[in-house]
């Protein structure tokens, strides 16, 4: 990973889910959480997500405003062989770049299939803006790939993840965001919610949420602190827990 | 639900998800899929989804972009009582509306707790936007709101449900949206990517996909059809059965 220079601020990053099958409510989408969980760890906040449908003036759309805003974009769907996956296109014209067979994809497919088997379909998936270096991975022969700031994998969970194993280590890291969860368990928000106002505005290098969750056993309230400072999360944590023993008492 | 006009485009929305905790990774968000399903069924097109943290700015802008944009916008999360709850501060800077004590949700409040109880932390879950009315549900003393096309409802998924089913039946509905999923197993995308375009086509008025899976057991393709036309619907199913059974000939 390429550590951030000191005093560098640190990389952010952008999800985009394309894919007409999340907004139909088909398909659950998991690849976010996947993302996020993977750029916390190595220091890159992850800011926005979006969904978008196939629909190639949507994609350049959310791609340029995302891609102007943040270090990173990672694109997930649309990189397959049918009529939908129109991704490498709305790339393509984002950047103003021709689309085109690269040849080492295409080296990928001719391993991958016979002649007969080659059909058009099949070699769209070879098909990637100019400029644009491949993204390969374990799970699949088909590669995603990575032009200027936008990484565009695959919507299929094992290949997209495999591909984010390839770029993982080539992005600009910092110190992982730090988290620890404080179970506040059945005491009400509303009895806490004022002293956490306090915590938090007395440790401002921490970011401190309340999560409720619901159960047939009742409420269940959790506080999440997260932090790329260790020391600050743990005086932080130790505030909320203090104040929560006398809450108790 | 009020139905759509002859002739009048159908309904458009969008989610708009609020919190950290869904782009740390932290929580996997639930409520798009759910919300998608839910107007899928009436006949309203989700047409985008976003995902912004709980950062005031950034909820205003991005409530901007998609309440000029679409026939409503569904936002969830940061209606409780604790420091991280602003969606209502925000949905009132965008619309230039001052947010005060509803008195009807002040009502409710004092039902649920003494007045000893009604801390400055509790009486924030009463504060909506001057003009938004009240969105009840059953699941909750806690209500959203809604104010011209934006509907703000809780981020526990229970709440959120029982908040949609409030404002369902008053959403200006249309057909539903119809899917046909149909299985091609095995059948590699690439051996039907030219046929199943052609059919697309050949069917304006249908949608279609083609979604592949991984499992151990191998790969397994599923063609998803969607259209507001049943007729049209069930031409194009039929057409993508036929072709599958010619390939597996």
């Amino acid at each position: 990973m390429t550590e951030a220079g000191k005093g560098e601020a640190p990389a952010t990053a952008a999800v985009l889910v394309i894919g007409d099958e999340i907004l139909s409510g088909r398909t659950q989408d998991a690849n976010t959480r996947y993302i996020a969980k993977y750029l916390a760890e190595i220091g890159v906040d992850l800011r926005e997500a979006r969904v978008v449908p196939d629909d190639e003036n949507e994609i350049v759309a959310a791609l340029d405003a995302l891609r102007a805003r943040y270090t990173y974009v990672f694109t997930t769907g649309g990189i397959g062989p049918t009529h939908d996956d129109i991704t490498a296109d709305a790339v393509g014209r984002a950047f103003g770049a021709e689309v085109a067979e690269h040849p080492e994809a295409m080296a990928l497919l001719r391993q991958r299939f016979t002649e007969e088997e080659l059909n058009p379909a099949r070699r769209r998936m070879a098909r990637v803006p100019k400029g644009a270096k491949l993204v390969r991975n374990v799970a699949s022969w088909a590669p995603g790939f990575w032009i200027e700031n936008v990484i565009v994998m695959a919507g299929v969970p094992v290949i997209m993840q495999s591909m984010m194993d390839t770029v993982g280590p080539q992005l600009r890291s910092g110190p992982p965001i730090l988290a620890e969860s404080i179970e506040a368990g059945a005491i009400p928000e509303g009895n806490y919610a004022m002293k956490l106002e306090e915590i938090a505005r007395r440790h401002e290098r921490v970011s401190i949420g309340s999560y409720p969750q619901f159960s047939k056993a009742g409420i269940c309230n959790q506080i999440v602190l997260r932090s790329r400072d260790g020391t600050s999360l743990a005086l932080a944590a130790q505030a909320v827990r203090d104040m929560l023993a006398d809450l108790s008492r």
